[in-house]
């Protein structure tokens, strides 16, 4: 069976990215210390088309985002800056002409677009009838592979609290960035039924990954 | 020169106590899920006078809340459930009548109280005029060991925005509460000016170790 999971990096004090995202702050003011641990890793390397890059236990973890995974669901601000309605089809990403995805990308929209083709595999898709609907089209694409959803805060809790997602996984670093968007809110109590089933670390940062509780 | 610190066991969502603390739940619901890390080692069971527990890296963060210690400091909801004035001297602590301390311990309260002298060197101490007035009075009887805050959040918090706070570590387990009270808010955009000095862990928690960031 496909699986619907994440993994995503947060700051110890909460954040998944920091206040005033724009086009300078893809990920909001410090949002990129967060990342500092994978982009030195080899798996983030060989993501964008460049050699080097640290091997070992952040290597592995970075590894597990691409590790049969057969589509991307991200929310419109993951995308990018635009906000409101499409008024060109200038915008296609922060990844430039070939996106490190290379599946079929499904961004979460109020607005309609036509699907847009990269290079290297990746195509966006544009998603207006709801996330249940993004995650039954994702399936249809992977062809039986996972499905990863790829962030922001706001889409990972939607479908938490719609209980779709069957594994993730945490990456604690060391950042206090003081503001921003909280993984953890808008949950409902949850997320429940899940168990840790593995928690390492590097200097730089903790791994905890969770799968649903047996059982439940 | 004595250092004030604290140490705080908190959970993956960024809890340090469950909701609804009562008599029978001292740390809120689930609250005891934060601490099962602490309750396994070593050091727990001496201080509780208990023989056995586990040694290794969990036993030697516990243990850090004991090295040079002379005072404590903590806030009314720590020291018991009670609210408003003491209308008598029957509550003496959740922790019986030879408290784990065995140091004068500052409790923050706006209600005054003539002090508690316990068994095994714990005396409670009831402090009216703020946390500068505690912090004094701490420094003070702790005879030029470190003074530590026990919690919870609003105490710490309360220090922390005061930027009084020389030293700390997050035990961050891998329980997800879902609600109770938060470690990092009401923290205006802080705590700033502290750096990461130690990441590691253990299959149960991972500890997070904090001092003032140098050159500040």
């Amino acid at each position: 069976m496909p699986k619907l999971r994440f993994q995503i990096s947060m700051s110890l004090d909460g954040y998944v990215a920091g206040p005033d995202q724009s086009v300078e702050d893809p990920i909001g003011r410090r949002g990129m210390e967060l990342h500092e641990w994978a982009f030195a890793t080899r798996t983030f390397h060989e993501m964008h088309g460049r050699e080097g890059g640290d091997t070992g236990l952040d290597d592995e973890h970075a590894a597990g985002w691409n590790a049969n995974m057969g589509a991307v669901i991200m929310g419109r601000n993951m995308f990018g800056p635009v906000r409101g309605p499409w008024t060109d089809d200038e915008w296609k990403g922060w990844w430039g002409p070939e996106p490190p995805y290379h599946t079929p990308v499904f961004v979460l929209t109020h607005h309609p677009r036509e699907p847009v083709e990269m290079e290297g595999g990746t195509t966006f898709h544009f998603v207006t009838d709801g996330i249940e609907s993004a995650l039954a089209q994702a399936v249809e694409a992977a062809g039986g592979k996972d499905i990863a959803i790829g962030g922001g805060a706001s889409t990972v809790q939607q479908y938490l609290r719609a209980g779709l997602v069957d594994e993730f996984e945490i990456h604690v670093t060391p950042a206090l960035l003081g503001a921003g968007s909280r993984l953890f809110e808008n949950l409902a109590d949850g997320p429940a039924g899940y168990e840790c089933v593995e928690l390492v670390s590097s200097p730089v940062v903790a791994h905890y990954r969770f799968t649903r509780a047996t059982g439940m």
